[in-house]
């Protein structure tokens, strides 16, 4: 027998015969339409509608995000497609996977970081940020723990999507406390780390969702949203004009049986 | 070194020191900030930037295939959520690999079967889309096969979203031979089924996107996309409000043991 | 309110304050320490106790596809795995998420391929198998259908494992209607084919589970059990001697962008 | 042709046109028949040969962990069942997700505690074992830590399979200082806690796998291969006599709607 108060508590959707409520909306009349799928991503994450402010913010991370050319993650989905073609969600949820704390985390170690340093007050001028940022990469370098956010592999001067999202931001508006830690973090770094480091496109998108109010805990999702576009994009490309294949053979034929 | 004959070709994306690119573009200068998510998304699968019309009915897809409440997905992510709260990454997928055939598949089906009606020629009017629409459900009885979009189990007179996906399309004019071959399998199927069952959301959207060329292999990726804005509303709302351990010991202590 | 009838009925496991119940055996008196993991694993799927000689055949048959090197799935699992080193299962899942039609299905295909054969009655001798087999390979031509089972990228002349699954089953008494068809298969088929093609390991792993009774919808289950496994010998060599971040950059590096 | 500098190297496989070779042995002629799957298990992880004790050790804590009735994680393979019966790898792999920090994580976490207390020098007697579990004890509470392996929700005095597993490895010659110190704790405890816990089944396993050598980074594996097991034995119910549906149908028919 059945607890009498079995209740799943949801403000997310529900339905009943001839309407479907999404959001506290008519799904049909207020939403089809009417938002786009980024707006109904951020509404449906943090429970209240963005403004277009912040869906432009928002949907610029999410193109910064989407792919990055022959990732793990692409390469792991493609091998997946080739393996089980029947299976498309077995190959997006394979590629999906890899969005772990090396290759896809940055975003969201970002944001805490940030958020973390921000806990105990947020400072109201540059100089204030400055000093916060010093103190916040002195206690890292001191701790032996990265600054999430600083360097990147191949743009080793400078990150080109991290002076776009910041204009972006500071027109809508949305450049706030984290953005600005952030921006503080690549001025006062090179004194405590003797190197001059680039701000990454992975850290300046959490500094940027975080802005926006997104759950701290949640930004590594927003990450892998976008990625899940770029993966249907490999998948897509993987149909037409398959490596797959060629990865697997490359790896099989160079494999040394060292026993 | 590279292998002389090594040659992995993409025209997705690549990246040197100072530039990324996407797709043709320059991501930062181009896409950043002057294309949606939704729009991004579309030419990654489809390897042409769509116009604002087909990125307008694109949009009301992924915003009408999104969410609906508990479904077998969402619970599933919300379970392995509870279970693993550290992999967000290892939730969504669990999530997303429900998006097979009995759930998701709707879709994909549907865009399959109207293309595969329309193999042999397009229709020029109504009457041509009925009398093919006609042969077509009675071969798919005479196969005992199911017509894919056709009945919803809440929804028993209309679909709500039917009407208003077609009306967008119609406003974009985009409402190609696979939205038409729909309506009139709509119009036909009572003579043939002997009862009039309601043109699903789930069909309708696969016969849209097979109205803006997607490829019909990859349809069931675009509600897996959809899906995954919905699945991380989920798991923010699990985050906040969780039900995931009120459904395993609801299903736990619920449980009657036969041997 | 929930449903006073609420009630999920099961035969695998329970367990109180003191007991913990497994197949309507006591788990630490009945079973640790004396059922070895291949039996459990059979009686689990089965339902019922295997004997000795299931047993047997069974774990032989999971050794022979516990791995085979540097498979897709081998290597798409090491890529989550330098994505995502935090999740152990996210990378053994993406792993198996190849295991489907492709690489891992054949298992399945044979044995649904037999028992659906063998369907309208189960000849008594090797003429008889052998006719039987004569007009399946025949039909399978007729209708350009692969018959699952035969041929295989490396062994071109015999499979190594095909004749040792078969004699450990003969010497066990179960070499039964699945196996003795596929023999049969093995011996018809150049007169159809025109060509000679060895019986592959994968395939007589199907005829051999098929032939144990285990459900045939179900044989790429044992497949995945045995390669999870051969993952996780490969997650545990890409922890000591790592070689993902080697394919993810041979194949980054030899990109060849075509936009 | 390979590139020169292209090497990927494994201990794990190779084949060619003759043979399949696994760990240096060939996989037909001394493997198939002669090797138990768990001793495959065991010596693809680690990378040697278990003895025959090992073996039964090992195999003892796979059939420990195998299966707990109605998990999260069964419940969620069971819906994705449902909603994509086309891929039971999909099911399988939604399942394992779920074996993280939280339902399955115990084994390893308890590994790599009593892995860490044990760095500094291996006690040999039993008042040596307490003095160190009294230390690591104290240190984990004044850390606001918990220990893992104590504790239990249902066998709230003692687990069943604690005492069964101990003495297994206490026969095979094989109860070493991470068991040992695991006893130790369960005897200390009280006097740090002031209350007296259990030493739970996942604990127990965590320090018989540390004991016998596996690697303690890689313990979860293990609790994942076991449960693949169970997984499989709940997801072979779900297709003779399913819950999937009704756990659905609970869940959707009991929302309550908050928006």
């Amino acid at each position: 027998m059945a607890d009498e108060g079995l209740r799943f508590p949801t403000a997310i959707g529900t339905s009943d015969e001839h309407q479907i409520r999404l959001l506290g909306q008519d799904l049909a009349a207020d939403l089809m339409g009417k938002v786009g799928f980024g707006e109904l991503a951020y509404w449906l994450v943090a429970g209240r509608r963005p403004t277009p402010g912040e869906v432009r913010v928002f949907e610029t991370v999410l193109v910064a995000l989407a792919d990055h050319g022959f990732t793990p993650t692409a390469i792991a989905a493609r091998l997946t497609y080739l393996s089980a073609p029947e299976s498309l969600q077995g190959a997006l949820a394979a590629g999906l996977l890899g969005g772990g704390s090396r290759f896809l985390g940055v975003t969201e170690d970002c944001g805490r970081f940030l958020a973390e340093v921000l806990k105990n007050g947020v400072p109201t001028d540059d100089a204030g940020f400055d000093a916060l940022a010093l103190e916040a990469v002195t206690k890292a370098r001191a701790e032996k723990k990265f600054v999430p956010g600083l360097g990147h592999p191949v743009h080793k001067q400078q990150d080109p999507r991290t002076p776009v999202l910041i204009r972006i931001a500071d027109e809508e508006g949305l450049r706030g406390p984290h953005l600005r830690l952030f921006e503080a973090i690549g001025r006062v770094h090179p004194q405590v780390l003797n190197r001059t480091l680039p701000l990454n496109g992975a850290g300046v998108c959490g500094a940027a969702l975080a802005d926006l109010g997104l759950p701290v805990d949640l930004l590594r999702g927003f990450a892998l949203l976008a990625r899940a576009a770029g993966l249907l994009g490999h998948l897509a490309e993987e149909r037409r004009n398959p490596i797959g294949m060629d990865v697997y053979l490359t790896v099989d034929r160079n494999a040394v049986y060292e026993n």
